[in-house]
């Protein structure tokens, strides 16, 4: 017999039992009273965690799909939009304005490292007519937290519409859609929402809509407006997946009762010890303590021991996946997701494992000393 | 204690619990070996049942989402496109082709009645520039089963590209993507696939891939062409909802266990089952057996008798959920879905107890009569 598969990698994360419990569920039908009251139940509750006073909206998609609509429903051909990019993610949200005809200007930061704000400012002084600009809050391809509030004051102010890619970090760290001016913000179900992949969700100010009335880019399945109208009568404008409609509204009852500050300090807890351990077992660490992920943290693995042989050693000993680096990354560091479902115990676990694998592969350390470096910091 | 409610719309339709209990296991990671062998899997089958030799792709969606790829990843603005329209998702094709720039014309048929071949073919000789053509293969909001290989001819014929909706069809009567000369065709889970709603499918000709590459509507998520070349490397460009591809996989090898001659029968034996119960107690059917719909059957309600407390009474006496018409035809029939996990036992059942309400609101008829006559036919 094997473990059961434990996923430590930045998403799909694991699902709780009652959420899968309620996924599974026989299917309602979507244009019922039952699925419009949870409808507007997760919609309500979606609301709260972004802090966001105006719209959101229910997507049956993936986050890429979400990410598109953020720019399917405020650009029009030849806009000008700035992408700032700290990996992986932050340039697909460009690929994706390009896809729509945009005028894309890049602001990349080193690899594992932020966008710097200073850089932002200057960047968008000297170009006086940058529509939209695209963030990443949290970039999972390398585990760095973006200064957001910064970002989102610093575009506020120049004038331009600030769009979020917030899938990793959304319910897993303090943000405020409407206080901090975010314009448009996108998630997906399979991060700390504890779900399986299949839906996301978008948040909207009132500035998007006006981006929105002007945008002569084509839409229909993403068409915000159609979405706004449905909800007018707490229904959805196309057939959405009410399964995990169904399994959001118990993820969504689980995060309500555990609470904000405690879910947010969870995630800080969980980052800080297992990057306390990984520095025990004399590994380094890919992204610097003061703009490290909640919930993505990346490692640079031992000399002469590669990425590829502590991934597989660590599913087929323990049945614990942790992720690859991404593109220019890949095989160069590793990458453990810890957001949702996840607690110190499975820290604990992952670090006692990756020291286990690492020795089998040659790697020399004092025993225990990943687990009691963490059990220290606490 | 209430029954457990028994969907009998066109979609979401009934889910077997093997299903439910697939798609209910922890999600897998979607960059594994695992989910690839599935993903090349049910690919597979999903060809099988469609006779397809070309490509096909899962789309994390709905079906809407795959009839606007079908458009994204075909037309540029200003193209002329034919919409076929025989009901409300004939329309939902034109005013996609729409929202992507295109010059649409109407071809309508009366509502209850399929697009005439004689029709087609005079509007494509007289307009010689069409370059794509919408098509509904079994039109929900109505129940009309259109002559999709007669009409899938024509347009072969005439060079036009063939973009069919085949939601409420696929895997539930015959049809053949590359006989037919089909050249794009969508689908969604939750109809004769036996899912809850949360995936959509296409089937891709070589000509189509020849538009493709012509095409200049923006399409990112859509985009064809990302999800050919992920899967070379057996995986999807995006994050997919892995939870349901595994869930397809059990609905796939139930449906090859059946076998295709069987299901096809079985559709085609609920519908007669069920319109001479109809016609048994005295009610109108909507749509003439020529082109009735093997999966839907729209019902003319008594008159003095309201759709509204047909369904109401239907719903909270029996948990049996009927659907009512759509935009002109609402309260004016009432449509029973039948498609996917649905058995004769399941037609007697809706029929006595469509009885049972009609006679609850007044109405009259030989006790019996419904079943009865269904039985008859049998």
């Amino acid at each position: 017999m094997q473990a059961k598969e434990f996923l430590m990698i930045p998403g799909p994360t694991p699902v709780p039992d009652p959420v899968l419990a309620a996924i599974c569920e026989h299917p309602m039908a979507h244009r019922s009273k039952e699925f419009s009251q949870l409808l507007v139940e997760v919609i309500k509750d979606l609301k709260t965690i972004a802090e966001c006073d105006t719209d959101a909206f229910v997507f049956t998609a993936s986050g890429t799909a979400a990410m598109e609509a953020a720019i399917a429903n405020t650009i029009s051909p030849g806009d000008k939009v700035l992408s700032l990019i700290s990996g992986v993610f932050g340039a697909r949200f460009a690929k994706i304005a390009e896809a729509y005809g945009a005028s894309v200007e890049r602001l990349e930061s080193k690899l594992g490292e932020p966008i710097s704000i200073d850089a932002l400012k200057k960047k968008l002084s000297e170009s006086k007519d940058i529509k939209v600009v695209t963030v990443t809050h949290n970039e999972t391809s390398t585990g760095v937290l973006n200064d957001l509030q910064a970002i989102a004051q610093v575009i506020h102010e120049y004038g331009a519409l600030c769009v979020v890619d917030a899938v990793t970090s959304y319910a897993a760290c303090p943000l405020s859609f409407s206080k901090w001016k975010i314009d448009i913000m996108v998630t997906g179900s399979q991060k700390a929402l504890m779900l399986p992949p299949g839906l996301s969700f978008v948040f909207v100010s009132e500035k998007a809509w006006q981006f929105h009335a002007k945008s002569k880019s084509p839409k229909f399945y993403f068409d915000f407006a159609r979405y706004r109208k449905s909800l007018t009568e707490d229904t959805t404008p196309f057939t959405p997946n009410v399964s995990f409609v169904a399994g959001l509204k118990t993820a969504l009852d689980m995060i309500k009762k555990e609470g904000f500050p405690m879910i947010y300090a969870r995630h800080e807890n969980l980052q800080k010890t297992l990057r306390a351990g990984v520095l025990g077992m004399g590994l380094k660490l890919f992204v610097k303590d003061q703009y490290a992920s909640p919930t993505i943290t990346s490692i640079v693995p031992p000399e002469a021991i590669s990425v590829n042989t502590i991934r597989q050693s660590l599913k087929e000993k323990y049945q614990i996946r942790v992720a690859d680096g991404q593109e220019e990354l890949k095989s160069k560091i590793f990458r453990i997701g810890h957001m949702g479902y996840i607690f110190e115990r499975d820290i604990l676990m992952t670090l006692a494992c990756l020291e286990a694998v690492l020795k089998d592969a040659g790697y020399h350390c004092p025993s225990g000393i990943g687990v009691g470096s963490a059990l220290s910091s606490i």
